[in-house]
Order: C-alpha cells, then structure tokens, then sequence
C-alpha cells in the first residue's frame, strides 16, 4: 500500500512525524507537505506563484518533501509530480486541534484529503482534540494505522472522504469509534480592535466556539470520549431549494 | 435594502466596481473586499496575523474598505467591526471568470457568500464566464440588481447561498435564466517543471478544464448561453455512506 501523508500544520509538526512512522509499518509512506504552517487556509491552491520543493529531514533522516504551499498544492503536485506511482490512500494530519463541524469549511487538513478525493484517491483526515503544545499523537497515530488499511481494503466511493477526530485522553478512557454527523456548531466571532506603536488600528480574530448538543455530532461525541469517523461529499447543490426557487418564477425571466 | 459587496479579485477589479454601481439604486451599499487579487484562495481565514483596513477611492470617490485578507475576511470583519448595521443580504462577485462545478471548492467568491450565509445573511456569488482583460461586466452586474431585491422579499433557508454564473454573451443573446445543479466537470491539472535563471526548479500548475455534459449542470447551461442559479448548502455529512461505514464493522471497535 502506497501511502501519501500531508497535513496543515506544516512538515515540521509533531503531529505528521507520529502519523508517518506509525504507518511506515503498513506501507510505503510518502510525505508531502507544506513548509510551514497552513492552518484556515481553507481549499487553497496556489495559482499565481510557482511552487518550491525542497527535502526535508527530521533527525539527521530524511523524511519528506517540503513545498512552499497549501495542503491541497502539496496533494495535487505529490500525484502529479513527485510521486514515480499513485498513492492508493493519502492520510491528512494529524491536525492539532479537532475538525469538526463548521470547522470542516476552513480546514487545511480535510482540503488536502478533499484533494485526494478529487483526484479519485481514498483520502482520510484526521484530528487530535488538543491545542496543547506537548500533545500526545501516540494514540491518533495508531487509530490512523487501524484505519488506513480498512478504507483500502473496502470500497469507498468517489467523492467521499472520511474525517477522523480522536478525543486527547488516556487510551483506556477512549470510549470507542463512532460514527458520527457533522454538527452545528459554530464560533462566535469577534474582531479586536487594536493599534499598533504608530497608533495604526488593525484587527484582530478572536471567537467562543459554541458547541452543539446534537446527539450523533462529532463535536458531541468527541468530546464524550468517543473517535469520530465522519463521511464527508462534495455534492452541495440543495435539491429542496432548486424546487422552491423554481417556485419563485425566476426561471425563464430575465 | 443593506447591501454588502465584497469579491476576491480585489476592491480594484472592474467586476466590484460595476456590481457595486448596478446595486447603489436599489439599496445602501459598502464595498469591503481585498487588497488584492484573492483567487483560489477557498475559503481561507486570516487567524496569524492581524488585518488592516484602508479606505480605498475610484475616480476620485470613495468605493469602499480594502482589507489585507481573503474573501472570507472581509465578510466576518464587515459584519462583525466595520458596519454599524447588520447587512440585509450579501453580493459577492463579480468574478471574471465561471465558478461551477468543483471550482466552488476552490472559489473565493463562493466562500466570502458562504461566509456570509455562515453569518445567517442571505448571500449571493455571482461570476461573469470570461476571462478576457476587456470583458462587459455590464449584463451580469445587471442580473446582480435583478436578483437581490427577489433574494431578500423571499426565504433563503439557513445555511443555503445563491451561486449564479453569467454567459459573456450580447445581452440578446442569453437565452434566459436557470436552476441549474452543480456539475461534475474537472480539471485534468498538470504541473510544469521549469528552471529559474539560478537552474533551481520550480513547479507552476496548468491543466485542461474537462466539461460534463451532464443535462441541467452548471457548466452545460452556462456554455448553451443561460444565466444559472444554483443553490449551494455545507451539509458534508453523507449519510449513504454512513450506512456503509456500518457494514464495515469500524464503530464499537478499536
């Protein structure tokens, strides 16, 4: 099994050096991923600059390829132009933080297996529930070496892509694996006004996540102890609203 | 009728500037967009540093803020900071060039619309099917005013925006309006290795646009010369393959 591993974190992060070695056993891995850190980049690609891609070594070893982009650059280029073969899954992560909800428009990490899916290639993303700087990827690691091998092995249709967030507790707290819903939560965002030493105002953003209480959500599982493993598609024209629109006698006129 | 106007080619593109002149009959309009050209940003959010806003003129009148951030951006910072009134609807557009099918993942001008919809406000992304330095924003900025008045007297649902792509056609030409769904075109991307003057490599994208012809896409009706509104929604979740996931034996295990 050809694994792609990338994140948006950056390569240098904690999170996608435990990823890669807990799959090395599984397969032969592969790292592509951004320079630096990428997070809220959203679905980005990089058009109007070219990319750079330079080796990466991690303990005097080498480890991957860092390019002086976006997680879904890092994706399309891998398959495109670095790799002698396609991957036959690429791995996203591990993100520190979780990804869920609202959160799954701004991500890096699900852009770049969003990516994978796009380029007709089993994707996962995966989250660890911590901002913590000595967060412990251990545990999400090995979820993601139990999972990869099952999204290969299976059929996961085109389009599709499973998102995966792990709780940042002990591993024999973890309640088990659930199937779980995007949920409904959202920031609350606010904007802080600030000036800097030449009394220039610029703004800042600051935000409350307001969780939601949805039985079945990721964030409600997740945060109940359970890994969450969400099938996320792209097919977002909404059907009911074509209908009401129609309803609205624009078509036609004009 | 409160309007905010915002793009992501930038407060200086000519599509801002003849959808914002097409709206000013029909409603109080402020213009909050980005500094510069933003595409293919998706939809990013500027967390890492701060933004600046400057006031920003055309022909010697004051058009609007230019922010020094993504579409997104601008729309979270307009509603949040710089408005003293929560805008009735956003307009987002407009775009020199089509955005359908999976270009919507990578837009600009669909995620400042769907930033806005995040926010509750009913929103619109409107582009212009050319790319062509002289193109006539004049019909599309035209179908811009038609529409918003009949966005904001009906009921968007929730969490549903408006994406609308204009053919550069003559006006007596287009042969009308319609609903339209979100088609399966693609991109059949390549990367070029070229070598800058130093003999380093670098990797710049190109690629070929693949068309569906699947009846009543975007693209399709588009390219047969008729204006397309396709409502978009964010819920990800796709609940097949939940039911799938099931027979996998995942939940309950590891």
């Amino acid at each position: 099994m050809r694994i792609l591993v990338t994140n948006d974190d950056g390569i240098d992060s904690p999170g996608i050096y435990a990823l890669a070695r807990a799959l090395q056993p599984i397969g032969e891995v592969t790292v592509v991923a951004p320079n630096q850190q990428q997070s809220a980049v959203g679905h980005a690609l990089t058009v109007a600059v070219p990319l750079r891609v330079h080796p990466f070594e991690r303990n005097g070893t080498p480890f991957g390829h860092a390019v002086t982009g976006t997680p879904a650059d890092c994706v399309k280029l891998a398959v495109d132009a670095l790799l002698s073969e396609r991957p036959d899954i690429v791995v996203s992560g591990i993100n520190h933080g979780r990804n869920t909800a609202v959160s799954l428009i701004y991500s890096g990490t699900v852009s770049a297996a969003t990516e994978g899916t796009l380029l007709g290639i089993p994707s996962i993303a995966i989250s660890l529930d911590s901002f913590s700087l000595d967060a412990d990827f251990t545990y999400a690691a090995k979820v993601a070496a139990w999972l990869a091998p099952i999204v290969h092995n299976h059929h996961l249709p085109r389009g599709v892509l499973l998102n995966v967030n792990v709780p940042a507790i002990p591993q024999g707290e973890v309640k088990g694996v659930r199937i779980a819903e995007q949920g409904s939560s959202f920031w609350d965002d606010r904007y802080e006004l600030r000036h800097d030493p030449m009394k220039r105002p610029y703004y800042w953003l600051t935000g409350t996540y307001i969780p939601d209480g949805h039985t079945g959500s990721d964030d409600l599982l997740l945060t109940d102890g359970y890994v969450t493993i969400t099938p996320i598609h792209y097919r977002l024209t909404d059907h009911t609203m074509m209908d009401e629109l129609r309803t609205w006698g624009v078509e036609g006129s004009f």
